[in-house]
């Protein structure tokens, strides 16, 4: 019988794991593995795999049989790497116990530094580095982050004591205080915790690393870090690995140092060399940004005007040393890696290397230089861009022309634009935005806890901290712009105001903030539309060679039209005439339908509509050029277009000439208990064929008004809503194909159009065999579809759906992304018999899902013709639909430059 | 190339077609031909099949090309039989020309007698007759029914001139009026004709036969007819055929006769001939109820106290020809048969046979007597019956000891005893029907245009015709209690109220009918349950021998379970718990458990529910007797055990001791846009599980309560309304098991019990493999099922159903039968997948389709264990049940007696 692996060593220039096995090991273990067998230097440590956590989550927080004995000789080796013993008195080995998740999850799981002191080893160490206060210090550093988060002792209790200490004392810095204060602290922490708990701070080494092993284990179910997964879709099901490390210290005076570097800059993706570091310190304290950080290069110290010295300048050896160590992982890597290094009295060490977050610029930028280096091919290149990290470049920048109020300057931590209302805490961000409003969120520093105001926010702004702060970090990987430690702004949370150079801003006022340049103004500045030029422009001709789903647009509007085709849509895919409806001027002759109480009365109120519909689709048609138009006919139910209140029944039957009970008995007598499932779609078509006359009759004349206009031939494709039967299509394409007759006859022509459906009934997929023997093309309407497969109404899902995705019921929001086993089944099976009866029939897709990477790439498994999404989505679609082609093996042949 | 034929001959002795080609010849062709074949004397004819109306239809009223040839060989054919020219001057051919669908429309499409009449052949027509007066009232006839059918030259128009000339003549009577008088009359028809017209009346006899060809087939897309087809579930495809047969007329003298008869009693089952004539009529006469008509026997003659002579009494030779007839046919079709003759002048001619429409039981006497008689199997006897006719006999009938006010008697035309409200028109029972009042339709005869208000109405009452009157079979054939012929009654339609020995009855006001004793009384008349005996025990029997589904109950109440018990239910299939909460003493805690701000508030309020849930679990249980009993938890959302209005508001609040804002404020929090596809079901379950638990907990102590009481084995299955994904059916089962083992560990056994789901949304079909693995049956619960695969709220479908079946967008309200096509594939694709995963598992429906014959039907075939329905419908499933099994073969061979 073979036992299981479930702990996997590495250091001393070998592992018994690698790169590849981030699923077993998690990212970060895996990458010291890779980085252990590159020789690099890295402290030795062990790392438990993801399978003890699934395991322990699953068997009621306890551990497979074989783990002890594997955990007690991955320790012996370690200890005989280093030289040092665990839980010895004279030289001890320390650990750190860290998470470590297949996705990096900054900051969300907890980590415990400094493990295997306790009263006699803190001796050994203080012997062993000749620097008592630095044991002392490190001592009570360990029992405050054991005791908070293994213990579960609050944090304020140890602050308290601290804070006491000092006034005791008289000194308000830390530096200030000796070995010896550093010894009555410990001591009193521990006592507190005795005191808190009922038993003593545990002074077995081995007890507390299997307590740090059990709260990191832990930790993977704790909210924060469940609140992460469901913003990132990282699934439960995988769990965290735990890595246990030697520790190395950079806080052990001057030629001690902690950094944090990226292979290039990850703002522009520029290829230099950058990060950050401080002199004496330990890592935590970098990426808190608690203390300003000094610049790695000269250049880069100088272009930010830091008083501070660089590494490059300070420590030059070092520097070097790190330089190479750059190059090595990136050309191993052959992507831009995010590294976290030590120096401890002189000697580098390396911590962590990841592939680095960036932006999306960067993100091009390195994509298509790597590839234009030959280090990638271009298939590579299209694949390294995360679709949806598109959207940063695709919104609106500041008007460089406009005028600007600057507040002051802070760090171009997140690039982009934003205005909004000020909010100083993440809770009235999310309460604002819940209502609707635009926020920015201003706070002194960030913590794991905001995660839900910063994602409500438009953007971020930080007084402290640095590029690779928490803050920072975060809202690069959002998509949110953010401007990080804007130290010249005082903020007062209790007042809740900021205030800069004597100006004060209240919360609730207006600022704005461009994260690309760092800048913070007051007010609202005027925006332009992005240019997609340069590498963008680059990537996106790649993935167009190698995409084969078209890519179409949702929209009715000329502007959304026009910005549509601008980002490269090949067509609309959904255009909603309804929305053409609720024009003052229009909705007033809706109403005048509505409330008649014959047909006569409503062609004539309809009647009074054909123009705005007919030039509505005159002007689609021109900025469209020929481009195929989808037309859905009306949709919603017809009270969607009647007013609630009394005062604006008033209105509209004063304006119809009718009188306000009238109005308010049709009100009442178009209400449904579940408009979602009510007479509305196709049925309205079938109930007052003249309401789809009127709008077939407005198409067709438009398409001959833009024909002749243009000398190009448009390309109109009418969709019926909502068709569960073949004999409501069929009745209706009846109706198009009269109406076509009647205006091509007397434009003396024969019209070609399609007329096609959606699908978005269950029993419209099952039956799309038999509607696909007059269908000329399908649409998936897979909001309707995703609503009726659940049988969950998207207005009214919000009361569970967070609950649900919190409890892993529903991995991600079916809204967003395509339900691929129910949802999916019905898309599959519809297209399968549509094709059956109707080889080569046209199919697309037209919800939000359309505008979704993860539901695109099972669009192009499915094999439809095209997707269709909001305009912003367009660039998206585009090289989502190229990645699913290329990992497809569908793609076309790229050839490299 | 072979020639399609259109056209069917049949007379003297023989025919082209037989009985079996009723889908090509029509019920009344087929029949003509069959008895043609067996010597039976039928007038000459032939029969246009219904491949020419389907031609017809879909191509713009014309006709296939061979169709003229073939109608001129046949009517020759005729010519020749007869001896008579079509539009000979001297000796005339004359023929009626009738609709005759695959199922009888009685009175729902248009005939044309005398045809072939004209200013020339009706001359000789007096001639050959020897008497003018009956040849010019023929030709008058003629032009009336022809003018009115054929040329839509309104009724009255004949009406008005024939009244004018009465009052001219100042006679009150037809009989009156002297062949010069019908020969005026005839000649102001054809002028009126004219007029109406702009041309002539037609004379050319072939011209005519077109025109009535044409008018039959096209009466089959008439608005009687389109009615009527939806309320029979005949498909628009069938078509009519049209049967063109020479004329034999039972108006030439007290020689002629013509009626109407049943080979066995249609009321009662009794096998004895039954029937009713008219002397010097035409057959019309008989129908239409104008006269009321003779009695057949003498038997018959004497029981019902008439003193008109019976037809064995008045002409005993004919008599004894039509009691050979009835031996043959019943013989022959070894079924009942309802026939139509004609005496012309001493000779009997047979006009129709057909299956004779018979009350359930009737029906049953019929098949038990005919299956011991070894006429027919037992299977066939299972079958002769309709499930859905038995609902007649499951309904309380008037207490025989219940003291009633009885104003007059009429005949006993449907049985069934009904109470209502008099309405004196179709409209004005329709109107209040749909504002669910109970009524009964009083007319002095009724018409097809009357089918509305019959199908709406509880009972039928009428002042005029005989038992086989419009009104009582069409009573009958729709199982709503008739009273015919109540010639004690007046009616007057314009003071709305009827007189009956000088008490009135005003509209509103209520009454009571008994159809089966003919009985009609003033005010309600308490009623009995009815004695499940005799003939419907043993049919019943028999049905259960042959079925193979089980018959589970929908009950809540222990009335409800008792009822179902007794009309033989073998389980309880949905026990819906909502429906125990809405008495006052609970809803008053429900409401305190939905107005609590957090869950231990709202497990005080559920605490106070448990103990009314447990001893309604009990006393079903006991009820029960040990069969199984499935248990829905709570589905439907909170919302609807709030109040609506201010005034109740109010009250909630008090009695909670709550605020009345605060209890508005949760009301509107709990609001929904589409409840249906809300936060209900399981979704309830998983966010608030306290009040699962709270339910799980009654079910199980209610267990071991009657367990304990009772000595029996209970069986309950607990069922999970609304899962839509695995995961939420294991949280829940969980929950279930975790509930079940405390309340065993406490009685001090292991409870066995099931745990299931309801498969109602079509993801759940979709998944149902996953779900299984967890589930140990499932329900379909096709009402929610359809509303979510057709995206159709049944709510709200109202607005447009009805048009969607009159269009044949929808065969049938697919809430009330089952739409196989869509519903049925995701039925078929749960089941497969479920019994892949879980071979054996428990499978029903609880679905209104439990009860619908045809829903069964598909049921078996899908191999359901048993389909679950109101207790009312239990012996209808049980019958269908075993129709179902015995088509599809797999029923238990029945041993014949």
């Amino acid at each position: 019988m073979s036992t299981t692996k479930w702990v996997y060593a590495f250091g001393n220039g070998a592992a018994d794991g690698k790169a590849e096995m981030k699923n077993l090991l998690g990212g970060k273990g895996a990458n010291l593995a890779e980085m252990a067998n590159l020789g690099l230097p890295v402290p030795p440590g062990f790392t438990l795999t993801t399978e003890v956590c699934t395991y322990f989550t699953k068997n009621n927080s306890s551990y497979p049989a074989e783990l002890k004995d594997q955990v007690s000789k991955a320790l012996a080796n370690v200890e005989k790497i280093i030289g040092k013993k665990f839980g010895d008195a004279a030289n001890p080995l320390l650990v750190s116990v860290r998470s470590g998740a297949r996705a990096s999850m900054p900051g969300m799981m907890d980590t415990v530094l400094n493990l295997g002191l306790n009263d006699e080893t803190v001796k050994g160490l203080a012997a062993a580095s000749g620097d008592e206060r630095f044991a002392y210090d490190s001592y009570r550093r360990f029992i405050q982050m054991y005791g908070d988060v293994v213990l579960g002792v609050e944090h304020h209790h140890f602050e308290e004591i601290l804070s006491e200490h000092k006034e005791d004392k008289g000194v308000t810095l830390d530096t200030q205080l000796t070995a010896e204060d550093w010894k009555v602290i410990a001591k009193a922490y521990a006592k507190k915790v005795h005191e808190e708990l009922g038993r003593p701070f545990p002074q077995d080494p081995h007890e507390q690393l299997w307590g740090a092993i059990a709260a990191v284990f832990g930790s993977w179910m704790n909210d924060r870090a469940t609140i992460y997964r469901r913003l990132h879709d990282i699934p439960v099901e995988w769990g965290t690995a735990v890595n246990i490390q030697s520790m190395v210290f950079g806080n052990m005076g001057d030629t001690s140092a902690t950094g944090v570097c990226f292979t290039r800059n990850p703002s522009t993706g520029e290829n230099s060399f950058y990060g950050e570091y401080l002199i004496n310190a330990q890592g935590e304290d970098v990426v808190a940004g608690i203390r300003t950080p000094q610049n790695l290069t000269k250049a880069e110290r100088q272009e930010s005007g830091n008083d501070l010295p660089s590494m490059e300048e300070q420590m030059p050896k070092l520097y070097d040393d790190l330089c190479a160590v750059r190059e090595k992982l990136e050309k191993h890597y052959r992507d831009m890696q995010d590294m976290e290094f030590t120096v401890q009295e002189g000697k580098l060490w390396m911590l962590q290397t990841r592939s680095g977050k960036r932006t999306a610029k960067s993100a091009l930028r390195i994509a298509v230089e790597m590839a234009n280096d030959g280090v990638l091919t271009r298939e590579e290149a299209i694949k390294r861009i995360e679709p949806g990290q598109l959207d940063q470049l695709l919104h609106p920048t500041l008007d460089p022309k406009a005028p600007r109020h600057v507040l002051c300057k802070g760090l171009p931590a997140s690039p982009g634009a934003a205005t909004g209302k000020v909010a100083f805490s993440a809770k009235d961000a999310e309460d604002l935005a819940a209502k609707g409003e635009k926020v920015i969120l201003v706070r002194i520093e960030t913590s794991p806890e905001d995660i839900g105001g910063m994602h409500a926010a438009q953007g971020i702004l930080t007084t402290r901290g640095g590029m690779t702060s928490h803050a920072a970090v975060v809202a690069r990987g959002m998509g949110r712009p953010c401007v990080a430690g804007a130290g010249e702004i005082r903020v007062d949370y209790r007042a809740q105001t900021l205030t800069v150079k004597g100006e004060v801003v209240k919360a609730g006022e207006i600022i704005t903030i461009d994260g690309s340049r760092g800048e913070v103004m007051k007010g609202e500045v005027k925006t332009i539309q992005p240019e997609l030029t340069g590498d963008f422009a680059t990537l996106m001709t790649w993935a167009d060679e190698a995409r084969v789903l078209k890519i179409r647009t949702n929209a009715e509007t000329p502007e959304d039209a026009a910005t549509a085709v601008k980002f490269g849509a090949e067509g609309i895919g959904l255009c909603r005439t309804e929305h053409m409806f609720f024009d003052p001027k229009r909705i007033i002759h809706m109403r005048e339908m509505i409330l008649a109480g014959n047909e006569s009365d409503r062609r004539k109120a309809l009647a009074k509509l054909i123009p705005y519909q007919r030039d509505d689709f005159t002007e689609l048609f021109t900025i469209m050029k020929g481009l195929p138009v989808t037309i859905r006919l009306l949709d919603p139910p017809l009270h969607e277009f009647l007013p609630n209140t009394d005062a604006e029944m008033e209105e509209v039957a004063s304006a119809a000439g009718a009188k306000v009970a009238d109005v308010r008995a049709r009100a009442a007598s178009l209400h449904e208990a579940n408009p979602m499932l009510g007479l509305r779609g196709c049925r309205l078509g079938i109930v007052y064929p003249e309401i789809y006359e009127m709008q077939c009759q407005a198409i067709f004349e438009a398409m001959v008004e833009a024909e002749s206009k243009t000398g190009t031939t448009v390309l109109p494709e009418v969709m019926i809503p909502l068709v569960g039967t073949k004999k409501e299509f069929d009745i209706l394409k009846e109706m198009v194909d009269k109406i076509a007759g009647e205006v091509g006859k007397k434009a003396g022509k024969t019209l070609k159009y399609l007329v096609g459906t959606m699908i978005e009934l269950p029993r419209a997929a099952l039956q799309a065999g038999e509607i696909a023997k007059g269908a000329e093309f399908f649409s998936f309407g897979t909001n309707d579809l995703t609503q009726t497969t659940f049988g969950l109404s998207r207005d009214d899902s919000g009361s569970f759906l967070q609950y649900y995705q919190d409890r892993g019921i529903f991995e991600k929001d079916p809204f967003a992304t395509l339900d691929r086993e129910g949802v999916g089944e019905l898309i599959q099976i519809a297209a399968d018999r549509g094709r059956k009866t109707r080889p080569g029939i046209k199919l697309g897709i037209c919800g939000e899902h359309g505008g979704d990477p993860s539901s695109i790439a099972f669009c192009a498994q499915v094999g439809l013709d095209y997707v269709s999404c909001s305009p912003y989505r367009v660039p998206i679609a585009r090289l989502a639909a190229a990645q699913a082609a290329l990992t497809k093996g569908k793609g076309k042949e790229l050839v490299d430059a």
